[in-house]
């Protein structure tokens, strides 16, 4: 049966294209969203593929993940840094998540350095871009086969 | 005339019994709250009991404890440890506060040692899962009384 | 064509009045939007005013701001001092940003000592209660002119 | 048989009731013993209850209690913030230990913030005066049965 | 009576116009004192402006004011982050005072994110230049009256 | 009625005179206790005089000097610095309570800058050898008059 | 012309797989080479790998690199989080830079949660394992095109 | 010949009685200076009596103090919290130096807890009022016999 | 004249063998005590032998190696991590000082890593169960002769 | 046209020779003084020497440099450590500074690690005594051909 | 079969007796070497005896000792404080390590206090000098049987 | 008999002149070393240069200078920040030490802020590029004189 992947962006994500492109790529999210879609049919992935500005939906979307996907791909943008619930839920997931980045937020300010996202996740892939969301679609196709 | 208790539950508890079940036991949110309206009958206290994924809903459900509930038991989950705004709408409740958890946080990552909700509640009951619900409810009937 | 200045409040304000009176006087958030469209009407401003208790709304707040307001009044009250995805939101803003807090948060806890709204703000106003919000309607107005 | 319950108690604690009453009460450290010799009997537990101010004769009363009693509650007082000799012993015992605070550290001296007994302890019940011991016994009840 | 306002400046704000000017504008020291005496006029109160290089006279133009100010506003420059001294004064000068900050400290070195005359001051206003002295003015007449 | 002194000492002071007499002088605590005697007769004042190794000991004289003297001078050497305890005994006693140290802490190690007993006691004489004992009856004397 | 990509290790790196298989899986380092050989046949690129257990002589790799690399992949190892001469030498380096960590250094001992590298690389990708590197020629060669 | 002694009072210690009379007493500078130069006459200490608000006229009175007086008390109010240049003045003293505080620094406000003066002083002696300056006078007396 | 060696040893140290043994082995106090007399014989020294869990109690037998010792071996426990009274009394003696622990400290709890003993000990063996006390005879003989 | 040096010495210089002469040397300001004169002499440099105890006084003579000088050599003494008033005039200046120190700070106490000066200076020279500012003027000449 | 042990010394080492020797002691490595050498002979073990300046050498000596030794004694000098590469590589081995110093490090520089190697070995001996290592030989000796 | 100056450059100083050079300046290190061997005939001394990018032969390079040179010039470049066993070399040289950087570290990263060089070096010399070298040799020529 197709695997489906849930893939989850956070805050702000929805103004890509707009927002800094200095630093985040004149990309917007539907750009990424096509561009996964994509891969996935390439992949023989299926995709669910969510945004909101919300921690509280943020949560409510991977508690959701937890009952329909076989992997999960999350850019929890500025929560990656602040935010234990989304830690939390991502503890009771038992699927791999790969945390993506599209900047390197080790060469941004300090507080974007810790992410709790990171320590809840199998793998994390930052800097690249959009193209870090297709990267994260082959190495979770690759943690599922 | 009957006293109402708010039993207030914070992010993920909806999925206690499947989340991490060493750490926070196999009972259900639903079993903790047919535990607390058997313990409020016993005691004399209406039970209001909601759980909510959101902080600004938290912030919320406690200003609506305001208006109407006689104490309030608050089990805040990871927001207990981030969230000043939870901590400004704990300051403007003129009624009891226990905060409780079902886990003992200190035992825990250090970023589950500081509660703002610590900082605002009358009470602190943790480590003694599911039962110290029954004791915040012995507490704040004591309180009351 | 008349300017339009978006006035957004965060989680609490809207219990102004009866929150620690002592702190942020007797004032309540209606009051405020009432002195602020007079002094918006006395201006030559238009006034969209709003207040929500959830971080989450706040950035839906300032990103519809971003594509229909001249200039942007926010006390983000406590979201101030932990909102990355708040201060993510304003850095996208490309209108004046003016930060206001009723009490001086300096003279309060330490964990008010920090705003990440003050790192994205053009300037900031406190301690001076809801005549606060006067002074950022002449300093947006002036900088608007 | 009937279980044997050790009740400890740390530096201070024997000038209850006329050290700082607005912090612990009026109610004195016999008070108190007399309140959990009438639970003990009410829940079936033989109490053994104990005041020191030496942190070596509370490591002392810790061991003593290892070989004849089947729960220890610990109030440790100033020392549950400074000694590493208690955390070692309470670490070697293998019965259920709750800890007990008359106050609420977390609102006082930031000293008080970190409680070695935490780090060792299966539950914490703070804040709530005298009752905090009724309620650890109850605690200690469950747990045994 | 006419109220008198002292409007204390502190180091290196004697150089205005020609410091840093896309930090601190190109505004003079004489431009903000000619501005200032307007807008005074227009509030109807007295205005003693003055600057100073050094700390401890900073601290006797604060004791002055203590005798024949009826409100203060202070720009201390570079003392705000460094002054034990002037935060002393300040405490015991029993009329309002504003602080005031041409540009916004905390988006710069991070010794300029405190301030001691933060600490003792009625209300702060930074980031908005020039304007911010008449803002200040604006704020005292209210609380004067 | 002649008012008593409690004059109280802590670890190691036993040692005196043969302890690094570079840092601490030759004269030993028999010595100090005479001086004490002496200046204790002129000025009228009866004199109790301890030293003891154990911080639970050093609780205890505290709370005896709580029933039965009037003032208390206390060199809590090495505990000054780690006792939580003592620092919660002497804030109990509602009699004057002065601090004393033979050599000056804030030129030693670090651990010795801070003191518990400082946080607790009316005045602080430290670096003055055996006359800081003398000085502190006189200022004791001073402070019953 | 076939662009040619540097693959650098650091110091361990030739123990893969002897060393923690928990941590490090099961391949070995010459089982990475030669699956980078066939994804670079794959992608078109040439494979320059290098191991060594030396940082300065790891500066000396990078700066070769730059003589004659179109990109680097970067694995450092333990020098990761100590070197800041190969971050210097990195500096120095005009052609992508992509970091791979084996492991997740984030869910390891804190002195790994730092990275020199991540300061100066381009992406960063890190607990994928072998498959990391596969992924890293994937990004590098969508850089270069 | 009779000795001198230099006694130096730092930066609002001329509104002493005047300034937050509940922590620093209701005695003037002129009575403490009053007070000292009776001790003075009695000891047979000749007495020097200086106030400055200036850290550098400061600094210029410590240097006189090393061509003609045999002992200094100081009392450098604010400045002994932030000055090294007060601290490199006392180190190139010959003569004993006692720093006096009336309030006790260490039940205040943090940046009070780090004394420059301490580490350059024979003695400290705080907390204890005006009274502080008589004993610091024989304290000296009793150095230099 | 043979000479004699104090080996002192503080809190939960006579629970050796029950407590947690997979971290301290299984050999009690009394193995240890008969294994030091053993090598003591082999080496001609007189081995007294102490444990206590106070504090002060062990500064009593520090004192007491003062007078009749000519070398110390001493495992503190819990109090090497936090007694400057018994940093105190050994910087008093002017034999050879041993420390010895049985676990490597290094590999356990953040506040096991800071020892006063090491401040003030000739040499630390660590980390090699029971045989460390027979390695400190070896050195103190060595040292002695 | 002859180029002007303005040679700034801070606090405590005005006594070298005298001061700590194992940490600065027996030199006297008047040797260094002529010492630089004749150097610029040599160098075709005019000198302007000045020396203050006074912060405030050092800013009006970095703020007269700034009119009429080509170069700065500044040992702004303790004020290095401890003034961002010198700092925010240094970094008015637009002729080249070279900060000059006697001892080696690094060497020294921790507070005389961090240097403002440093932070807004071309170069730094330290160590190196009278001769340090022989070495700047050589290079500041350098700077200016 | 006769057992090898590798006794691996790190940076600086090899100036032994010419560095600093009170600190050190006069003794050469060759001395040392000696000492090992018969001290393994008379324990029956093989002693491969190294130093090097180097840390990727001493990686690479580690990664030696893991295929052909029994046993490794480490005074990885400097290297100790700094080195997660060594960390790492003893990490590898499964063979004992025991930790050698000369002088006790705790007594010296903070830099000094934290060890890598601590985190790794066995064991740890420090402050002994010379004789250390044969303490070490003997404990090996004693946990290879 | 000349004297002999080792001048010993660390790592990435061979790719000077390629190398940011908006920081470091267009100069080669062959440029350097010409200009420093020219400076070396003018004044009699014999220059020994050397560039390495390992600290192990860092370590060497000071370890054979302490055999054959008069005077050290070293610039470490990065591992000034990070090598404690680069200290330790230098620590038993006995000739005078001059440290170097081209840049002035104190306006870059914080990392760049410590250097352990300068605790074990005579004089420091930063931010003056190459004529930092110049200024180097002057300064050891006038140590040696």
């Amino acid at each position: 049966m197709t695997k489906k992947i849930a893939i989850l962006n956070g805050p702000n994500l929805n103004l890509l294209g707009e927002r800094e492109p200095e630093v985040y790529g004149t990309q917007t999210l539907s750009d990424i969203e096509q561009l996964c879609r994509n891969e996935g049919s390439r992949l023989g992935l299926d995709i669910d593929f969510h945004q909101t500005n919300g921690e509280g939906q943020l949560v409510d979307l991977i508690q959701e993940a937890r009952k329909n996907a076989d992997g999960v791909i999350l850019n929890a943008g500025a929560y990656s840094h602040t935010s234990v619930a989304i830690f939390d839920a991502l503890k009771i997931l038992n699927v791999p998540i790969i945390e993506v980045h599209l900047s390197n937020p080790f060469q941004r300010e300090d507080f974007r350095h810790y992410s709790f996202v990171s320590q809840a996740a199998k793998g994390v892939i930052c800097g690249l871009g959009a193209q870090g969301y297709r990267l994260a679609l082959a190495a979770i196709k690759d943690l599922l086969d």
